[in-house]
């Protein structure tokens, strides 16, 4: 070797050890510790049978928690926003119509992805806290003919929960697929993929799931199936890409790119959870949580930003109060109480506080702690 | 709620309980057991300041394993194939002649990835288990003068280490930006991203790092970052956009993706361990075990497939002797000793077995269980 090596970079980092945070963010929630555990399991190879079945399994599971039958429901190798990228790179081709539902922040970002994968993007916009009503849909849809139509069921950025009902058999009627972002939703509100027709759905793994964020399921229907086997082009992102991804979950297992292991195994016990605690139960634990927190927040004087019928039960909005420095008090919350709340962005910003109660943090201790905490940081 | 919750796919899978298997492969290897447990550590919010402690830390240690100085060294929040993706979708621009080097499967790859991006792809092939020479080299860009000139250091599907040195200076002379593939070699094998004047370098966590699969380093030298500011259109893949992600990464640290906080934990931890050991020791334990095994082999009556000058210690294809059924001894070698390693595949389906003693894994014992199990199951 001619070349010596440069040790300015090589540091000497302490032992990792984090704060005990109780995450009641937008995300990451905490994982519950049997999926820390599962997430430590020691590993095998990305095609041995034990892993194949394990595959399997949360392929499975996944079907329970989106509540489809759909043959193409893998999770993604990458986080939420990873998954809302296949979803939308496997059906746009070049100048499709592509009709985005934008009530926050994550709309946004759904029009600003297919456009880079050449979709003629059309938006259909209402304020941050609101959701669109289905005859607004219904003449966007009728105007626009858009081959697909994007919406976001949970808005993080502004805590509404966009209704669904009602809007596949519209989509099915004007012959575009539906397709929405449940990142911040599924597993915590009801959601039915099936019997609301929806075509194509992801989500992320960080939040209601209660599973670390990296890895990220979806599911696509027949209609989206069809429309990727007709596609003129190639799926021009390769890593995301469908056609590929179903030889390695379905048979015969060809390799496409090492599988996330560990992320794997922790996803599968985040799902085993659900399957225990049952969908129901679940939906109705995040339900009475968020009322607690509400009922609280008034004891205390503040309000919620989104009506309570538009409310998401995983994300509420808490108002800042006239003369609150808001990033002071999530400040304070984090340093002396370890609870990390988020703060608003974009026209929310300085103006409301982001909570959630999400997965294994929906919890009455917390909520009760939280809103102890506020009550003493609050001047 | 009108709908019934649909309960066919709610299976009760057992508790994860995986087999102790020795991964020998062409990787994942075994995590060392600081690196599991750092994997599983509570978790904090991806803006929280513990975390972005933990990204800095990460940054700096990436910069020793790389061997560069370069500012924009971060780890890609998918599996190597995203690190790969990243590093030709942000500096390929429709129409830009990009020269691929092909001397096994993942050069092919690099070619099919640039092509999705509008790459015009020229390549330059040899054999699997051959290495391109440098007057080869020379004269391929003479002739097609590329921007970009892309390379496989390990080529993992041959067993062939492909040499680098002396490149970086006929890319510059030629105005061409150098990516190459570590796939399967840094942390392993000596590299020296800015001694050898490479702009683009990346690699996976889950070989020579020892660290699960899921996150994937990458650094951009200066002339390719010159390149990405200089760009007419839109990175098209918005999750790898490294303008976006550097954003993140550097200050201002503005949201992008949620990073896979967890991942993060674990490939900081199997960094740690690398700057502990120190490269020199490092590269130099990989090279002992692999001249361990091929002694052994030889003992054994077996051959490599690539010769001594060319072969890469982390990866080595052994011939399959006539008459022997590789699938039957590698099938075997799992179900009676727990040990993985893999076949070949393409143009080496049935002719080599692919053995990896990569990072934690690249240790004597390992050597010698393997070629005493490999006694007792050849014929």
């Amino acid at each position: 070797m001619t070349q010596k090596i440069n040790d300015a970079h090589r540091i000497q980092p302490r032992q990792l050890d984090m704060p005990p945070r109780l995450l009641l963010g937008p995300g990451p929630s905490n994982a519950h510790p049997r999926v820390l555990q599962a997430l430590a399991m020691r590993q095998v190879g990305h095609l041995d049978p034990a892993f194949l079945e394990v595959m399997a399994e949360e392929m499975e599971l996944l079907r329970y928690l989106f509540q489809c039958d759909n043959e193409v429901t893998i999770p993604i190798s990458g986080t939420g926003t990873a998954a809302m990228e296949a979803s939308l790179a496997n059906i746009i081709e070049p100048g499709d119509v592509v009709l985005v539902g934008i009530i926050g922040y994550f709309g946004q970002r759904l029009a600003d992805i297919a456009a880079r994968y050449g979709a003629d993007v059309r938006t259909i916009e209402k304020p941050w806290g609101q959701v669109l009503e289905l005859d607004e849909l219904v003449t966007a849809v009728e105007q626009h003919r858009p081959s697909v139509l994007a919406l976001v069921h949970g808005e993080t950025s502004s805590g509404a929960c966009q209704p669904i009902e009602g809007i596949g058999e519209l989509c099915q009627e004007f012959d575009c697929l539906l397709l929405v972002d449940t990142v911040a939703s599924l597993g915590g509100i009801p959601f039915f993929t099936n019997d609301w027709k929806v075509d194509i759905v992801y989500t992320g793994s960080q939040k209601c799931i209660s599973c670390p964020p990296g890895i990220a399921p979806l599911t696509f229907g027949p209609r989206a199936v069809r429309k990727l086997e007709q596609r003129k082009l190639d799926v021009s992102n390769w890593y995301l890409d469908l056609n590929l991804l179903m030889k390695y979950w379905g048979n015969p297992h060809v390799y496409h790119h090492t599988a996330p292991i560990n992320s794997n195994y922790a996803l599968r016990e985040a799902l085993r959870l659900i399957t225990e605690e049952g969908l129901a139960a679940r939906w109705a634990r995040h339900l009475e949580s968020a009322e607690l927190f509400w009922q609280g927040l008034e004891r205390l004087g503040l309000s919620c930003y989104v009506a309570p019928e538009l409310r998401l039960p995983s994300l509420t909005t808490v108002c800042v109060p006239e003369g609150v420095d808001a990033k002071k008090i999530a400040g304070r919350l984090l340093n002396e109480y370890n609870i990390e709340i988020a703060g608003g962005f974009g026209p929310l910003a300085g103006k409301v506080w982001r909570v959630g109660l999400m997965g294994f943090n929906s919890r009455r201790e917390n909520v009760t702690l939280l809103l102890e905490a506020l009550r003493q940081v609050l001047p």
